[in-house]
């Protein structure tokens, strides 16, 4: 099969792989439908974070399970399946309290931007949709696998309950799905700060009450005319730079909390967070914990996450496709085999 | 009317000190009934804390109203009253939010081991008990002042709720109350971490299931022993040091969080924190949020904070108090002018 591999920064290559097969008894083999790109994968394909050896890319998918190993019992072959970037089994003391993307026996995966993927812990990770999906409904499926979870998870992590004031750091697709979380947790002013005229759009179809263009003094200015002076009950951080940090810190009112999701490249003024009683909370999004909610909202077609998808590229054009988000002439490309 | 004063690191003085007067409309002044030495005062008395002046001290008061500004209406004179170690006004719209430590009229005052006291802001500060209190309730309407609000603070920062795993670290006054409000507020486990015989007896008064005396690496094998082998729910930190911090962190369980009230003097892992899902919130305890509640159970008789009060002295021996607090020979000392 092809697929995706980085060798350097800005050199990813579509090329020849293994095909995957079943190692371990709870394994199972997907044959791709549709993968993407992720914000996170950049930081590789810019240089900010190594790339020592060539290494498949990609932890985002939707597919149909080709094969499973005998000990998986909650998907079959033919099943149309979402599953998050991380694999959980569903079943440790940590999975137990909600929080699968530190589970004892899961872990990362890498080089989803393929043909076909080899998922451990199936049963724990992977979830079949209630039949084969309408084509319309991919880019939504495959927004589960990590983007809107981990909007999700920023709202879930700031404490966003119906009437809270967010503001939301970052207009990629995490923060656009940040938008659309805080909106179905009932948020009544949601502020996406964002300077690109198809990002606004887009939090604005996702929920967003009010866009501010501007950042530091002038942003923060703009964000407190609209809570009452004081910043907003919940920040969503879904860029990472210590900037970014800092401005989210800056944004909340004393009291309020942060959910953090950018990866962090930076630190936190936690002097200022601890003078001021604002808190912080977040890290990689427990996909599967909101993966039975979120996968039915998408289902009964209440939310439309797939909307951060603007470009569409055969998966042979995967260099293009980091291109473009590089360049950010894309939000998100969803690539098809 | 005389109070202490302290001149400079291990130099505080009993001294002749103006009367206080009202001086804005919104002033109260008491005369004070009881006072009391806080853990944070003796950063200035060890001199981690510069004292660059010859500065009145004290933050933490119970007393009868001797006069009122104009302006207030909630409390009167002869009224016995609790307040905290902050004042504020309770209508601000940071104080609606319940954040009273960060009011945008208030602020703090020193000089409260004396015999008498100014607080700004009274109708905002201060609440009267019922009635005259007996006189053995006086050590837990004092711990109100400050240390069971903040041991409260630092459970309800770190999200305590039924059914919780609890671990403590410090076995100040601070900590010992934050063992008490987790108790109150339904936790199961409640892991207190103290070397201390004294301090662990309190601690198991207060509701403490378990103790550990050691640290590092064999405390949270010791920690982990009790918590499914993953960390506990909530971790209170109430002591602020570095290293105290990051232990808390370490005793926390993926996606628990660390309420912190210890004020700070080191930095926090926040890569850590992002990776294993865990947060911190707390700062300043909004001691007047919390006053109704804890006051009406208080005056029931349901809890008794004042049990963390070890040694009694006149307010003229404050130089004492420090000393005992200093060589940790009290918990925590108790003046009566």
């Amino acid at each position: 099969m092809r697929g995706a591999v980085i060798h350097a920064p800005r050199d990813v290559r579509f090329e020849d792989r293994p095909d995957p097969v079943i190692v371990e008894p709870t394994d199972a083999v997907l044959r791709t439908v549709a993968a993407c790109v992720c914000g996170s994968d950049l930081w590789r394909y810019r240089g900010i974070q190594d790339v020592t050896a060539a290494t498949p890319i990609g932890h985002e998918y939707v597919g149909v399970v080709e094969q499973v190993g005998d000990a998986v019992t909650t998907v079959k072959v033919g099943d149309f399946v979402v599953g998050g970037f991380l694999h959980s089994d569903n079943t440790c003391p940590v999975c137990r309290t909600g929080m699968h993307a530190n589970c004892l026996h899961g872990g990362g995966f890498d080089g989803c931007q393929a043909e076909k993927i080899r998922i451990p812990n199936a049963d724990g990770t992977l979830i079949a949709t209630p039949g084969q999906p309408d084509g319309d409904l991919i880019p939504s499926l495959l927004a589960l696998s990590d983007v809107m979870c981990t909007g999700w998870h920023a709202a879930v992590s700031a404490g966003v309950q119906p009437g809270s004031s967010v503001v939301v750091v970052g207009d990629g697709a995490v923060g656009l799905s940040g938008v659309l979380a805080a909106a179905q947790l009932g948020a009544t002013t949601i502020i996406a700060m964002s300077r690109h005229a198809s990002r606004q759009a887009v939090a604005k179809e996702f929920g967003a009450t009010h866009i501010v263009a501007e950042r530091a003094d002038e942003g923060l200015a703009q964000v407190r005319d609209v809570t009452d002076g004081i910043g907003a009950d919940a920040v969503l951080e879904c860029v990472g730079t210590e900037e970014a940090r800092a401005q989210a810190v800056a944004y909340a009112r004393p009291g309020g909390m942060i959910g953090l999701v950018g990866v962090p490249h930076g630190d936190l003024p936690t002097d200022e967070l601890f003078w001021s009683n604002k808190g912080v909370r977040g890290g990689p999004a427990p996909v599967r914990a909101y993966l039975p909610h979120l996968l039915d909202l998408v289902w009964r077609r209440q939310i439309d996450p797939g909307k951060v998808f603007d470009v569409t590229l055969p998966l042979s054009e995967v260099a293009e496709a980091y291109r473009a988000m590089d360049e950010r002439r894309a939000i998100k490309v969803l690539l098809q085999p």
